[in-house]
């Protein structure tokens, strides 16, 4: 299916009849009903990413965090809240998938415990213990029939060395890099800029809106891919 | 000024010449520059109430925490993040208000250091250190040429025991007590029901739209502050 997807279609729909899933947004860790740990993601660029696919004519699953963001027409949404059912959602959907990309700010800890009911001021200092939530990319990465795994870095420092790290740590066939906590893009902004690394290849996406950075990282991801179907 | 506007309007308009301080929406504890700590609240309640005010004639200062909603109009609207800048905004201008409101779902914890670079992932459990935030509710009651002073309290269990502690603790003038958790109502609801409790009084507000709930609720205010205003 692979092949035909890659080799019948024009240029254009170079994920045709291709599944590809995307994790997209930030996740909520709650605490007790009213408190949660989060991460800042707006979504968009999930989002961008889920409708570029589709029009590159791939079947698209885009599992998302909460967010403001209208479903993408044409787009398979499955909505989680929490680290722990983004990771069941993501696992369940992944060896059936050719493409996964894990552009969610997944919450990395999460508390370990969950109150159910509102926790009530106490002392003038608290302690939360937390829990280290488990690895979806990585884990994706590691199945035995593995989509095509794509992860993303938000970094305020070392972005090179960190995005290097986590391609060979994570064993992800392509990652994209982008600053964080800079005058622009990142977060909430409609724009960002990406640094894209394979193994034994980069290229850097320039600053430009969120739309049309995610046309270029999915035409980016579809020749790599391509390249990587012609080597295996 | 409060004489002259209580007595000498018509009822569609009785905080005619007032000044009405809202805090509204959440607050984001910054643990590093992509994690937070933050409450569930959407904001609407804040904002309709800023909104109820300012038809009953009333000049508004709304200080709201990120929401996703629209500023109102002709209301004067002060963006914070941190349950610190919060307390800043709301006592900087309390002692020039008539009244305060306090909708906000603002963080009573913090955590006790925030750093500057994304906290790397290290091992299975970590450990949050949080302090506590200035109450700014008890803090705005306490000032000597204090507003009519009303608070919030969202509650899972003990609705009534809660809200009556909180009012007599606080010193406030008025509580507005709500359950969450519940099969309706509260947080990203537009529909809400409120217990309202003051010295000597209470007043149910059966389950409604936020928009009219909030009219209710601003009404009750005027009459409760009406009330004192000829008592003292």
């Amino acid at each position: 299916a692979i092949c035909a997807a890659l080799l019948g279609e024009p240029a254009e729909r170079p994920l045709q009849g291709m599944k590809v899933l995307i994790s997209a947004g930030p996740t909520r860790e709650p605490l007790d009903p009213v408190r949660y740990l989060t991460n800042r993601s707006s979504g968009k660029m999930g989002y961008a990413l889920a409708e570029a696919a589709r029009d590159m004519g791939a079947s698209v699953i885009l599992v998302s965090g909460p967010t403001q963001l209208p479903p993408p027409a044409q787009v398979d949404l499955v909505r989680v809240e929490t680290a722990a059912e983004m990771y069941e959602a993501v696992i369940a959907r992944a060896e059936a998938s050719d493409i996964y990309i894990g552009a969610a700010a997944v919450a990395d800890y999460t508390p370990a415990e969950t109150q159910s009911e509102k926790i009530k001021k106490r002392g003038d200092t608290a302690t939360l213990v937390l829990r280290k939530t488990r690895d979806i990319l990585a884990e994706v990465a590691a199945l035995e029939k593995r989509p095509f795994t794509v992860g993303f870095a938000a970094e305020t420092v070392d972005l090179e060395a960190y995005a290097l790290d986590k391609l060979a740590r994570k064993n992800l066939d392509m990652i994209a890099a982008n600053w964080v906590g800079q005058a622009e893009g990142g977060f909430d902004s409609d724009r960002n800029a990406l640094e894209v690394f394979w193994k034994g290849g980069r290229e850097a996406l320039a600053m430009t809106g969120k739309k049309r950075l995610a046309d270029r990282l999915t035409a980016l991801i579809a020749e790599r891919l391509q390249a990587g179907v012609v080597v295996r």
